[in-house]
């Protein structure tokens, strides 16, 4: 699993508790299985159909910095199905895991579309960059 | 079920597409079932541990009032089960349901704690309010 | 009175004070008297016209639930007059109260526009649902 | 009235209706009350504790910028009453006015408490700049 | 120079060591003189083209007051090149200052327009206003 | 350079002239420098000190997807420059470049303290993993 994203847990991310709010957590990591979706899938109307189930393993306090990892499970005909955690930068330790967030590719009708693609691209090789 | 929290979708609320960013509907129903656990624990220390498979089987748009429903499942030793669901107020078009939501009861000390709990109660009872 | 939404008083709703935020809680009630009109009215374009005097009663302070209550007072021609009340949630202590907030309703055209209702509608009833 | 504050009307200022969202408005309002008084008093533990009646006379949209004015009414003994307006700074159409807002000094103990205070000084006079 | 808007520091703009989080200052300033130069410029596409360095001179924590200053260097033919000035309202320390900030005055199609304007204005005598 | 964090342009991240908020990108890289700081000195009290001048070269707009990146420039003995790019994660498009941020390592007195650091470090090595 490559891990890309990083946050600095803020106060404006704590729960009354002052430990990092879930529902933030769930939200860095809806938008970065959306991103990933949209690089690989290049098409920008992708949305989120299904995650499996959760375990809030860890926590996160003020000043932690956090790092998520995505994965591709699989390369459906209009989805895309992705693994994806969050970890502790510092110290890897999990604060979670979601075995299967499936993604769907929609066409400008609003309906699922084939996407094409069956294995992980990278930009620098679309651009034909030296790498 | 009970649906009590309201929103009402604003352009903050939207991912790039435009329709409710799944993320902050995910934080919504995070908060929702943080303070029900807390009404119903009469504890301020209450942690998200699990969530079950999320299915997101319709969307919201600008302008919309999504409802969120919570309901008790299930009351642990030192844990409480939630049910939830978030739907479009004016047609009760269902938008996720998550089946299981396991909240745990912490002490002072941050570990589980028995709640001794076992059955939903109302604050206006607590309060010996007439109804 | 119906309180139905309820919020989790969190960091980012403080004041530098680390109490909430009057301005917070004044967003809360707008955003609830609008949505409230919303679903009344069954019309999406309601504007607030008017608050009478606010009394800010007790505060709240992080991890305190807030509940907020609107009942409607009037039905006008083309305008709704509420009475609010935001409480904390747990021990019912009163945080502020509006007596009257007026919301109009717009046409197509930006201007008011009669809504022909004249009391208090179930959305259950609207869909025809046994209660 | 002096106008200090301006604020620039963003997509995340806006209600569902695309207009500058009223609650958003009023927070900006009591910022600037607060942040008012702190500056009048030497004391930041000032809080809101009373708005006479609030008349929304005309809105703003995304681009426009809105100015805040802030006045005072009257020195009282552990209090201060401001009057506020928050106006399009490009054409001074009045937005919203509110003829009163009673913000209370408070002490360590959290009561209210004397501020010794009879007029409008500014902060080049107490650290005696030259103007 | 003149410093207008102002900014009370509440625990939504703090960085995890709990001062002034340099980003959200900078989003502030980037505001102003936005909004600064559309008022000079008489239109709303002005985007930011350039600043020169940025010396972060002192910080801020919660409670305290910035205000902003802003003051034109140079009007040029499609632009405006402002200097700026973040400093604690209370005791006049500064937190940062800015030499220079590009603003470029933009046409319908995007591109570079010159805005005819020499000096600066205000919008009271554009208005014809009494002062 | 290495690019790590990605953010996707949401509604809320926009100016009013609907492109990206230069505000906003300003406050993605300070939290991406402060966060890479924090990694390789190993101390969570870093500050930004200093930023030299910035091109805003283009923009982005609702839907882009934003990375940014981070190099070493420099190892002082209480500070660490770094240099930063954010681009367009699609067609790798430079949006701005910082050429240095100067960070400072601060000790528990809030003074800068030598780090002891002079090259990058993976976490992974620290943690004796097998890459």
């Amino acid at each position: 699993m490559r891990f890309h994203t990083r946050k600095w847990v803020k106060p404006e991310d704590l729960n009354a508790n002052e430990t990092l709010f879930g529902g933030r957590l769930l939200g860095w990591i809806d938008e970065e299985a959306a991103l990933y979706s949209i690089i690989q899938l290049e098409n920008r109307k992708v949305v989120t159909k299904y995650m499996s189930e959760i375990n809030f393993m860890s926590s996160a306090k003020q000043g932690d910095i956090v790092e998520i990892g995505i994965e591709v499970v699989h390369f459906g005909k209009s989805s895309i199905t992705l693994k994806a955690e969050a970890r502790n930068k510092m110290n890897r330790v999990t604060i979670l895991t979601i075995d299967q967030i499936i993604m769907v590719n929609l066409g400008d009708d609003g309906k699922p579309k084939p996407h094409g693609k069956t294995k992980i691209e990278y930009v620098k090789d679309r651009l034909g960059e030296a790498s």
